[in-house]
């Protein structure tokens, strides 16, 4: 079964994706924008392709008397990823761009999307019939429509692709213009590509896979009786789980119909009115495996399942069923569609909040959080070899890619056990391509050969069985100048800083962001995008609503103890080089025995509410040679010194065992304990020297 | 005239108050409660008094047919301080408490208040009437009226006393409860009293003061201009400001009628709609003094002057005269009462927002900024002063109490030029009363005498014609203990942090406020009240919308060069010692040559937005004996060093010009530059000593 699922994930993991961008971690993106993978293998439109899908979506939209329609990327759950099957912005306009929304009305056709794409449209884009739109620069989407629409216009969306949030805010605009927002279920796109003799691809479901409670930590009947409790205690006869991993995490099955994210395309209901079976799963034909059968039945779940396409017309009749005046417990993050189900009878009140589900899962349990220290110790083995074998190659002169080093960091993670495929699509960012925050290299066209005057930006992770990783090292290929050697050394303090910070269990993730940054600060440097992520259990590498942003995300839990977030400051030379530095760190209690540098120093535990801090679970080397060891303090020192102790204790008997000598050689170089030189503390600490001496000549 | 205003501000600054509590600016208080000062001279009620006040309101209550009042400690203004005409839940309830809030049933009396009033009100209110109702531990009086009234009751409100957004919250509560919510425009507690012949006192129309362009650095016309400006670019027909700092700020105006506030009793009506004079002033009787009609002249404005009272029947006739559809401005923090009226017209649109002339004025301009720093140096040699004697005076044993401190405070104040009394009422807490955050001497009872064995921390500030000021020291009046020396050593890093840090123009406060806390959380211990305030000039201390809160705070405007704020991390260890240390800091552009300890390592300005941080106005000593030298990095030491040097250079030629040679020799034993013992220095790095040490041998 692993097997069979391996090979799925990554032959979805070949093909090129830029990392998900979640609101407001990246400043250069449109918020939330979910992310379409381009296969590199498919063509660019002729002239004749492009005029003729555009012409057919506008003859459906004349015939529905919508003036204009919008074509987000986007599918029915919110998902960060999207699959083929909900790619109808890439077949309309021809734009392969991860990301982007159309919008086609009878005389105009228009791609709002961002800087990483404006060369890409002048390339892949028939510019006769399509405008770029740029965002953050030109007119926004509901802006264009509100002013370019004549009154009493109809403007058509496909409810599935938009949120209730982000449907309600778009309503507001137009109907202050006297426009109206319709609800269009059957999507003008996929009829035009039916009646091009081009429908649209399959939805894929894949074979699901049954986590075992040895993953997992928790049988699915447990998450379940607590959920059944929390929508009890709501005063709610059902809630409606819409978010992919939601629904995963819940029945302790994973899937592959959504490149790496380890889940499958499904809705589920809980109902407390009714007796058991009361959980409803929406998926495929509604015939689960025996495999499947046995899992649940085993994690002593009893679940009736039902086709994937019969959700909306179930809940319309549930609003039916269900007394007068009940409520229905939906995510603040369903769709429209759904939204617009359970509100077909009046009677039924909509409770909508964040998903209690979202809540549960970001909270790991001890099998979750041993499997994630478990799997960065494999991680750190691929990694190590990885960044080896590119110092290597490139002292040698031979012609690296970016692209081979992404395929050698999966080629090493493969030979891992338990390994399912890579979390995101590796960032590879030589030179000038490390400063392109949501870079990834592209197999077509030329490549970018890693050379020996480069930094090296490598960010990149993996699915396993058993968690999750993510993790970016700065590599130089030589020596770094100045500018970066202090760039390099104010990122790695303030990534220390936050590794490091002691605060009261509950403190929202904004508050302590400015930690991470404020060493850059200080010189007046700065890095455009979030912080932390929280990070799902072989689940979405990006997991909300634990976010470390400058901002308050929406939601967030606070940090307390048993929960995974990375902690990645950056900085970025635009046209020269980036570098980030990113570790995921699990959250602890601080006590004075903690295994935490400032555990000795503890004398308070904020009255009772308890002291929180992280521990760093990614193991891999940081490239001590290009530090400014001068900007460096004594507790930095320490840090770093301990962390490459752990780093080589850890990784190095693995090494050994398995004979990779020269890895191991190289590993413990780089781990070595750093140590002032006698230059640099004259340099920097002229007076305290003649102190010290004079205490000497005295003792 | 500037002598007469300063004696009826001293005359009111005698009376005793607790310093006001802005939202989340402590935690232990009600938000945003205002405060009445208590003057020591009221009596206890008597048991028939009591009676009596409490069965005349039942009686009003009954024939109005109201079945709950509310009877909160709030002016019509939303004022930090309230004058003893709207004391009207002292007067009611016999608690003369600063904050609280009364509701009175035909069958019960209760008594809202916070921790630090729980044994007074044993002692001053009749127990046999009230019921104690203890701040975030009982329920809150929202819940108690939705739970303990019948449905279909009707709960009465003045609606001057609260703000539109308080009586939203509180109606929705009592709507979902089936009550009626009611604005009682004639107070029932002012009722009673007339109908008892204890009519409530006149509310306070002392003279105005005039301020000329030498101490505003802006005249009232171009205010004004700029505020029309931004009427007519929000499409509104007028602008009501209701808060007395807006008003004063505008008309470069001050008043006394409320304690500690230059400010005075009235309302600013400022019309787009019709020609000039449209700027329409509602004070006292109407009747403008010959002093204050050349002085508005002179500032090149017309202003039509009417009585206080007319504010209302005013406001209704505007709706009637303006266009159908027109728009009127608001506060968001305007009263019920102001709201109501403006709607008294369904054709009229309102437009809450915060105020415009306070984002105005939280922006100082170059004379606010030279009179924020002249005050501070005047103010710098009172407080010096004051810490020399009472140092002097322990040292002596003399018998000095915490109300001699704020005393002498005040005396030495009174001795500046342009003092005009105290910004608030000091806090003078010896030992164990410096760890209650609101904590203010009382002059009836005994008397706190501060002794040897004491940590003392005074927090006073003053009200000068060319600024305000606010400071707190933290002083040992002998020798601290290892604990209050870590405490006293690690607030200051956090301020030092604070005081320091370099950040992107428009910067939210909370986004930088853990800065200040970093160093006490490191060892898991807080403190329970915010980091900085706003400051106005000459005006109140505490000036919104500028914070630095945990939280975010509402309408923050970013910190921006030219802003003025607190920056007073502390910490309390309860029923032993309080320590605070507070500086007032200008904003400042940080380039590589402002004066910033920064500066010479700035290589970036945040690609063009620019560099802020902070440049320290507080002029008087840290006691260096409380530090533990071990917790300071070179930095820290290098900040406190170059501080102290500023303070003596600054102050010391005034005192030596003074003749004030004993407060001289103290000041600059106090400002001595602080160095590493040589044990200190071993103790602290024994290993880069070797490495030094080896170093020097080898040069």
């Amino acid at each position: 079964m692993a097997g069979r699922y391996h090979l799925t994930c990554l032959a979805l993991c070949l093909t090129l994706v830029t990392a998900h961008i979640p609101m407001g971690y990246y400043d250069s993106a449109e918020p939330n924008s979910p992310i379409f993978v381009t296969k590199s293998s498919s063509p660019i439109l002729t002239r004749t392709q492009s005029r003729d899908r555009l012409d057919a979506v506008r003859r459906v939209l004349s015939n529905e008397r919508i003036d204009a329609f919008i074509v987000p990327t986007a599918d029915a759950h919110n998902s960060q990823y999207i699959a083929p099957a909900d790619a109808r912005r890439v077949w309309l306009s021809g734009l392969r761009g991860s990301s982007g929304t159309a919008v086609v009305t009878q005389d105009k056709a228009l791609v709002w999307t961002d800087a990483r794409y404006f060369t890409q449209f002048e390339v892949e884009v028939d510019s006769t019939l399509w405008t770029l739109m740029r965002q953050n620069t030109d007119q926004s989407i509901q802006n264009w429509l509100a002013t370019n629409l004549p009154a009493n216009s109809v403007v058509g969306v496909d409810p599935t692709t938009y949120t209730r949030t982000a449907w309600r805010t778009l309503e507001t605009t137009l109907n202050n213009a006297n426009i109206t927002l319709r609800a269009v279920p059957d999507n003008p796109v996929d009829a035009a590509r039916r009646n091009l003799n081009d429908g649209p691809p399959a939805r894929p479901n894949n074979p699901l896979l049954a986590l075992g409670v040895n993953y997992t930590g928790r049988r699915s009947s447990d998450k379940l009786a607590a959920i059944i409790s929390q929508i009890q205690s709501r005063g709610a006869v059902a809630l409606v789980l819409t978010a992919l991993d939601d629904i995963a995490y819940t029945l302790n099955l994973r899937g592959s119909d959504i490149p790496y994210n380890p889940v499958f395309f499904s809705y589920l209901v809980i109902r407390v009115d009714i007796a058991a079976p009361n959980i409803l799963l929406f998926w495929d034909n509604g015939i689960l495996s025996p495999e499947v059968s046995q899992h649940l039945a085993s994690e002593g779940v009893q679940v009736q399942s039902r086709p994937y396409s019969q959700i909306f017309e179930y809940l319309r009749n549930l609003t039916a069923e269900v007394p007068h005046g009940s409520t229905i417990w939906l995510s603040e993050d369903a769709s429209q569609a759904v939204n617009m189900a359970v509100e077909s009878n009046d009677a039924i009140r909509v409770l909508a909040t964040v998903s209690p589900v979202a809540l549960m899962k970001v909270m790991k349990n001890d099998v979750e959080l041993e499997g994630f220290r478990n799997v960065h110790v494999k991680d750190g083995v691929a990694v190590v070899r990885a960044l080896h074998w590119v110092h290597q190659q490139v002292a040698l002169g031979a012609n690296v890619t970016e692209v081979n080093m992404s395929d050698k960091l999966e080629e090493f993670r493969g030979q891992e056990k338990d390994f399912m495929g890579p979390s995101f699509s590796t960032i590879a960012g030589a030179g000038e391509n490390g400063a392109i925050i949501h870079y990834s290299p592209l197999r077509e066209g030329p490549q970018r050969v890693i050379r020996k005057e480069d930094m090296l930006l490598v960010d990149s992770g993996g699915q396993y069985l058993d968690g999750t990783t993510d993790i970016t090292r700065t590599r130089h290929m030589s020596t770094p100048t100045p500018a970066q050697r202090r760039a390099f050394t104010r990122v790695l303090k303030g990534q220390i800083s936050l590794a490091t910070a002691v605060f009261p269990a509950g403190t929202m993730g904004h508050t302590i962001e400015v930690l991470a940054r404020k060493s850059l600060w200080d010189v007046g440097l700065n890095y455009g995008h979030g912080t932390g992520h929280g990070v799902g259990h072989f689940l979405n590498v990006h997991e909300g609503p634990a976010w470390i942003l400058s901002s308050q995300a929406a939601n967030d839990p606070g940090i307390r103890p048993k929960m995974v977030y990375s902690n990645e400051p950056g900085y970025y030379e635009v046209n020269e080089y980036g570098i980030r530095h990113e570790d995921l760190v699990e959250t602890i209690e601080v006590t004075t025995s903690a295994d935490h540098l400032q555990a000795s120093g503890m004398v308070g535990n904020f009255d009772g509410r308890g002291a929180v801090g992280f521990y760093t679970i990614s193991l891999a080397p940081h490239q001590t040679s290009c530090l400014d060891v001068n900007l460096l303090n004594d507790f930095e020192l320490s840090y770093i010194n301990s962390y490459h102790a752990r780093v080589f204790s850890t990784l190095g008997p693995i090494l050994r065992q398995r004979g990779l000598t020269d890895v191991l050689a190289w590993l413990e170089d780089e781990c070595a304990p750093i140590q002032r030189s006698a230059a640099v503390w004259i340099t920097a600490t002229p007076l305290l020297l003649i102190v010290s001496v004079v205490t000497v000549f005295k003792a």
